[in-house]
């Protein structure tokens, strides 16, 4: 397989926008493709990641539109993947292996999505369809009830009396809030404290609402490309080391809930692609929809042992400056998640990282960084392992 | 690239079902496991088309429920692609893609709709999503609407009088409802007439009602592999010796939508895989979602000169026994349309013709076969080319 390496980046502001799905994700390919030095016209395909455009806008079968929208080659295969949150994950992994396979040289990979037409409570029953529609969602069961599900689970399972747990967790809020205000594509830009999740409103609980991330609008696009040919096209080229993706069933099936195998097969084949183990890794933007959710990710990535996670949010070690800097972006939490964009914004922000371009939210020295999306209750899971040459 | 050979195939009767999604694909799923002697757990990753799951059954993210559900290795990747009308296909060539480039030995492709859920007429709305949502729905455009358009414009364009071209388009429905009554799985499954056509309700003039595929419910699915590990496991493998992909934006943006340029550039890539030309084609499933579809599509395949399909039609070389089969299975038009499923359904037939397993529909001799699945008004286009070995 080819070396692929990431030319070019775009990334809209997230938030409440006026522009079509279309319209961001044109914005997003411009500045990627001029990022890249690249022209439209030389892009062989496209691979987008978007989960509720027939909800939103009435738009199925958006990628060849999209394609169209930014001047691509008339005919160039365009494709829409869906798998929930980790759509764009999953549209950039199989761009990814499919220029690493030598069927395309240059293609742009990314994801758009328009959430915030729906308002939040017709969004978040929209987003439930994402789980088992016989088994779960007739049950009463969206996304917010389950990971405050898993929330009770760790606190029995790891002996942390939810209070404990509870404060670990408006940690991370606390910290990607922090980290949003340093990104000027945020959603949420401002200071909270642990005082200010512990005070929200209960949305399912044991998770408040500042334990849960907002429905945003947004988009976000890569180019990228066979080393061979494109290394000396770009200054800082960054390379796709390894890609994984997993799946699971209905969350009847885990044995346990606090614990994403499909996480930890999809990032063991990424790691492995990339020949490093979870000690490498300089930065990583994971998939914190949820706070218990950045607690467990840490775990199923590697970075501490299982039951370690609160305890290394406590003591800081996934602050900028800590140990293994996670979501650095401001996250899901801050940054925002329009679902079907969250992936390839994910990976924009490893890319910069990678490329010395964060500014005040910069990890100094970064040379390896993890992309980590979770599609639906623990279904999808996609990593990305990237480096800097 | 490595040889990618079908192993199994299977497919439900297609119609008006009781089953869900996920029941249906099972269904199609375990005949292919069983008709390749292959076990689910050794199936490395799925890849499925589904257009409308959300509209239809409130479920989104469905990939990793389907694999789940027939019992493939807890965490393999699985993966929704959807390109309207196109998806199946779209998810078979990925599959495809990534068995002949090596990161895949045995995997399962498919797809499964149920669209009698919603009714025709709100089916047919729902479905117009599948065009440009800013630029030609709110003008009023449906599916039949463009092809309506598409049939004046074609009478226009090669001076055929429009009566004589309704002629030749009535002639499409009865060959295929011919057809479909010697498939056992077929939607329809009754004779009809030049006079049946003509005298039907008016849809979109010039298109009545048996110019119109139906909505159907329904699953189809493959095991396919690389010939290099699995060649001896089976009697009668199949080829996939080529794949080709195709877009196109909103239909203002076409010259003349009688040509889909975006099949002109999908099938000369198969072709060009397959080192075939199209003379060397003995059967073909085309997407006759229209019966002036079926017309424009065997010129855009090169069959027939642009501007002779409808007399090829009349003269009967599409026929079973004629020049070059098409739609030996009674085609969207009888066999039935479950959108996200047809592709995978044709591919189905192809692989049954190639085998010789067709009885009273068998195209004698068949070596060489053609898919062809058209998504949305001309906008994503999906080939593939299967030989007998």
């Amino acid at each position: 397989m080819r070396e692929v390496i990431v030319l070019g980046a775009g990334m809209t502001q997230f938030g409440n926008s006026d522009l079509s799905q279309k319209e961001m994700f044109a914005q997003a390919a411009i500045e990627a493709l001029e990022d890249g030095q690249v022209k439209a016209r030389d892009l062989q395909a496209l691979f987008i990641g978007n989960v509720l455009g027939g909800f939103e806008e009435g738009q199925i079968n958006i990628a060849p539109f999209l394609a169209s929208e930014i001047g691509m080659p008339m005919n160039a295969p365009a494709t829409r993947f869906e798998g929930a949150c980790a759509s764009a994950t999953v549209a950039i992994r199989h761009g990814v292996l499919l220029v690493a396979s030598g069927v395309y040289d240059l293609v742009m990979v990314g994801g758009t999505e328009r959430t915030t037409i729906m308002g939040t409570a017709l969004a978040t029953r929209t987003f439930a369809m994402g789980s088992h529609s016989e088994y779960e969602r007739f049950a009463g069961i969206t996304f917010p009830a389950v990971f405050g599900m898993a929330a009770h689970l760790y606190a029995h399972k790891y002996g942390i009396p939810l209070d404990q747990l509870k404060r670990s967790m408006a940690l991370v809020a606390v910290k990607n809030h922090h980290n949003g205000t340093l990104n000027p594509l945020a959603h949420f830009r401002k200071e909270i404290t642990v005082d200010t999740v512990l005070e929200g409103p209960m949305i399912a609980d044991p998770l408040q609402l500042y334990d849960c991330c907002p429905f945003s609008d947004g988009a976000a696009a890569l180019v990228i490309g066979a080393a061979e040919k494109f290394r000396a096209h770009v200054s800082k080229p960054i390379t796709v080391a390894g890609v994984g993706q997993g799946s699971a069933g209905a969350i009847y099936a885990h044995r346990d809930i606090t614990r994403v195998r499909a996480r930890e097969t999809s990032i063991k084949e990424a790691y492995r692609q990339a020949g490093i183990g979870p000690d490498d890794v300089d930065v990583c933007e994971l998939h914190d929809c949820f706070t218990i959710a950045e607690i467990m990710a840490v775990e199923g990535l590697g970075f501490f042992e299982f039951g370690q996670g609160a305890a290394a949010v406590d003591r800081g070690d996934t602050a900028l400056d800590g140990k293994i800097p996670i979501n650095p972006s401001g996250g899901l939490k801050a940054k925002g998640h329009p679902i079907g964009a969250t992936g390839a914004a994910q990976t924009y922000e490893i890319v910069k990282q990678l490329r010395g371009e964060c500014g005040d939210r910069q990890v100094e020295g970064a040379k390896i960084g993890v992309v980590d999306t979770l599609g639906g209750d623990f279904s999808t899971l996609c990593n990305l392992v990237l480096r800097r040459n």
